[in-house]
């Protein structure tokens, strides 16, 4: 009967370089001792201790030279987690079981979790402790309408406290959300600073694009610097009565972050998960009073008058029941808004608009009109009925212009949006009608030619539901910043000739 | 207007050595001019094409020096998915979309599949198109009982179309499955020689461990070689009538093999999918009459009663709707069978029954006899009620152990078991009556004293529920092939110490 206790000599950090997103990944030699008294296997989840902390992380067995001997390599990720230095001493074990994984292996099964299970998942996740696969369970599990109305409301609080919150000390705050699928349905740069020409309080954060070709975010990007600290966010706020900030910077509800990027890869909705993730986004912003902007259209986000009914009912109950004020409405989603999808573009739109151009699109106005309205009857500024009366009149004036130029200034200046190098126009071989305009299709594409990430790629689309088409007029064009990415954007419009339906019309002999 | 075709500059391939086991990876440069212009970031799911072929992989972003300008580094699986050699020219370019994720949503969505959906998910499976978050949302989405009988029954044809089947050109093949979590069940090398010995064609194939300290294979391979090609295995079922080989390298449902390494990691048991795995892996062995063990007990993976009967159910269903013929046996499953618990220790409780040694562990003679015996009564070998008695026949006369001995020398001679150096023993503080013990407890503390891997680490237990223990007795004694394992494994037992549980008794004063 031996028994020698006897420590393991500690391995040699060595920082790979490698980004694999959230998921902190080590790399271990399948020679290594470690893994062989400790039985550890390709994708073994094991506890990597440095000599001040620990994170779990997925093992990859290396057999080749990327990892020299008595050396563990690291992801990007687990690397910062660990707050390494090069060559620190490592030492690497079984973790512990995870506990709240039975809580998802619960919800597979069909029972209902309470808060406490509900925040001990999202910490775990928060701090690392799922791998992408039990993140890809946990989505799939509350998909479709698994998640109960006390477990959404659960979510959204259990998300609020796994991060930081963000505190105004003022009795209303205003923000917004627009549930999205709309390319170009930039309303928030207008509207802010009407709200705020109002005299409301409107800390703005957005984020970057997800699975769009630009987020509010990007878009102002474009025009001004977006990555505030906290504390130049509240000058800019106390400055302007508005800021227009990427909520990036701020680590408000990290949860919902790290779920995006599983959900993104799955492509799977869930309306509790949707909803959990705007209300606690905007409860840790320090939202008194949101509204939610809803597009209905056939290639929109919500599909069907109905599915949005349904969403905005869940918004209102677990608002509601959050203490926060909501106002839910359902727009038009059948085509873009304004004329350009992608940063740059859609800057320009914004641009127009606040500085009443002749030629700004008509359709970004008047929305933002009406949501900047919706708000405004929301907080009590003007009775029900003059809200967007009284939006048009600070358009009008110039005054949202000025404040928007105000706050940009106060963020570090007002900047000029770029022009891409590279174009293709795709024009019309027959006359004919606007019939339909596929939002999804034209997101892609625009993704194609490089938004977000090339600011200036996008695609322009000068034609609306209903317009008369004459041959040879344009339809669309795309911008990009290199060729190789407009011959991308160019082959799928190849591939996919429904993008703008014509129905055709006898040509008019001139 | 400018359009430029464009061909971009192939890469360069490099085999970074990297064990991701099924998902393909490749890395990529962040300044790398195609992850610019097309748009990728970590994560993404690129085409990546050489002059032959190409595959799906999951794109791992690299910022430092691991891959070198104009390289591309690919992970094992992604190598060989690939089969290239080093510095070939390779294209990568965005993927197609999977068609088949759609089912995979629609089952979130609670709809039901064809076997049309199901073939073309379990084909991309097969095929690599899915990453390992897609894998887990289908396993997720079939988890609990959301699958139909008729959806088992069409994802279990999916899976063995998706493979190779064998023919054996014979009416009666016989095969057997555990549904395991019952450490030391260690039947099959017994039943198999009884059965071969009473003219009985078993052809059998056995995995090595999953989750567990041992696999029938793992077992089988510390007494002879296992790994077969189909044609040895041919040549030694036709001498001998029976086989006892690995699985592995014979490519049965790989679809199965790939599922269980996701559902390991989740640790999610779904009834459909375990009854596909089962049946799709034993039919496409050429098995026409197959005998299903249930083991239940509350530490065994089916809990009650009620649980097996469900199950047995299913299994009889779908084997019903396949044309197979199946018999399922539910048996006690409160505690360990035999003595040992890892490959070597179970190979000497094996040995010693075959043997006829006297102190050879009654209760795996009498199951695997039990067993043995429901086989011979469901091939009409015997009467109903006499099959028992002809298997211990069998085993009693010695042919059994005979015909053991003639397969292994078949499969290339028979081996002695390794024995561990490194023990440490529990004993029992004072008097009393085991009352339980816990097989989960029990398989965990012999993996992490090294087993499957270590062939002669494990865990010994000599006692059985109901029996009385005096003081200093031994409990059960850990055996390891190093000390740093023994130690991982005397840690867990100390901090669990439920592992047997003893109703105590007024000590009897010698």
């Amino acid at each position: 009967m031996i028994f020698t206790p006897e420590r393991m000599i500690p391995l040699e950090a060595r920082r790979l370089g490698i980004d694999t997103r959230q998921e902190p990944i080590v790399f271990m030699r399948s020679d290594c001792p470690v893994c062989r008294s400790e039985g550890f296997a390709a994708l073994s989840r094991v506890l990597v201790s440095s000599d001040s902390q620990h994170i779990i992380a997925t093992l990859n067995i290396v057999t080749g030279d990327i990892v020299a001997d008595g050396q563990i390599g690291f992801s990007e990720s687990a690397w910062k987690r660990l707050g390494l230095r090069e060559g620190a001493p490592i030492r690497v074990s079984h973790p512990p079981p995870v506990q709240s994984l039975s809580y998802v292996r619960a919800k597979v099964y069909g029972h209902t979790l309470d808060e406490m299970q509900l925040q001990s998942i999202v910490n775990d996740i928060v701090d690392g402790r799922y791998a992408d696969v039990h993140v890809a369970a946990f989505i799939t599990a509350c998909g479709d309408d698994n998640l109960s109305l006390p477990e959404v409301s659960a979510l959204t609080r259990a998300m609020i406290k796994a991060g930081e919150t963000l505190d105004w000390g003022l009795p209303m705050v205003i923000d917004k959300h627009c549930v999205g699928g709309l390319p170009g349905n930039r309303t928030t740069p207008i509207l802010v600073p009407i709200l705020a020409a109002c005299g409301l309080t409107v800390p703005k954060t957005s984020s970057r694009a997800i699975t769009s070709p630009a987020g509010t975010a990007d878009t102002m990007e474009v025009l001004t610097n977006v990555s505030l600290t906290q504390k130049q966010m509240r000058d800019v706020v106390s400055r302007e009565g508005a800021c227009l900030a990427w909520g990036g910077s701020v680590r408000l509800s990290p949860a919902d972050d790290l779920l995006i990027q599983v959900e993104r890869a799955l492509d799977i909705d869930s309306e509790g998960q949707l909803v959990a993730s705007v209300l606690s986004k905007k409860i840790a912003a320090g939202a008194t009073h949101v509204l939610i902007d809803i597009p209905v259209g056939p290639t929109a986000k919500v599909r069907s008058q109905e599915g949005a009914e349904k969403l905005a009912i869940t918004f209102r109950k677990v608002a509601a029941e959050l203490g926060l004020e909501v106002r839910v409405c359902c727009t038009d989603g059948r085509q873009p808004i304004g004329r350009g999808i992608g940063p740059a573009l859609e800057a320009m739109d914004v641009l127009a608009v606040l500085q009443r151009k002749p030629d700004a699109p008509l359709d970004l106005r008047d929305r933002a009109c009406y949501l900047a309205g919706a708000i405004l009857e929301m907080a009590g500024t003007v009775k029900e009925g003059l809200g967007e009366q009284l939006a048009r009149e600070k358009l009008d004036s110039g005054e949202a212009w000025q404040k928007f130029q105000d706050i940009c200034r106060a963020q570090g200046g007002l900047k000029r949006p770029l022009v891409a190098p590279y174009r293709y126009s795709l024009t019309a071989r027959q006359a004919g009608i606007v019939r339909a305009i596929d939002n999804r299709l034209l997101a892609k594409i625009a993704k194609l030619a490089g938004a977000p990430a090339d600011p200036a790629a996008g695609v322009e689309i000068p034609v609306k539901l209903g317009d008369r088409i004459d041959p040879n007029d344009m339809l669309l064009s795309i911008h990009a910043e290199s060729s190789g990415e407009l011959n991308y954007a160019v082959d799928y419009l190849e591939d996919h000739p429904g993008v703008v339906e014509l129905e055709p019309i006898e040509e008019t002999v001139p």
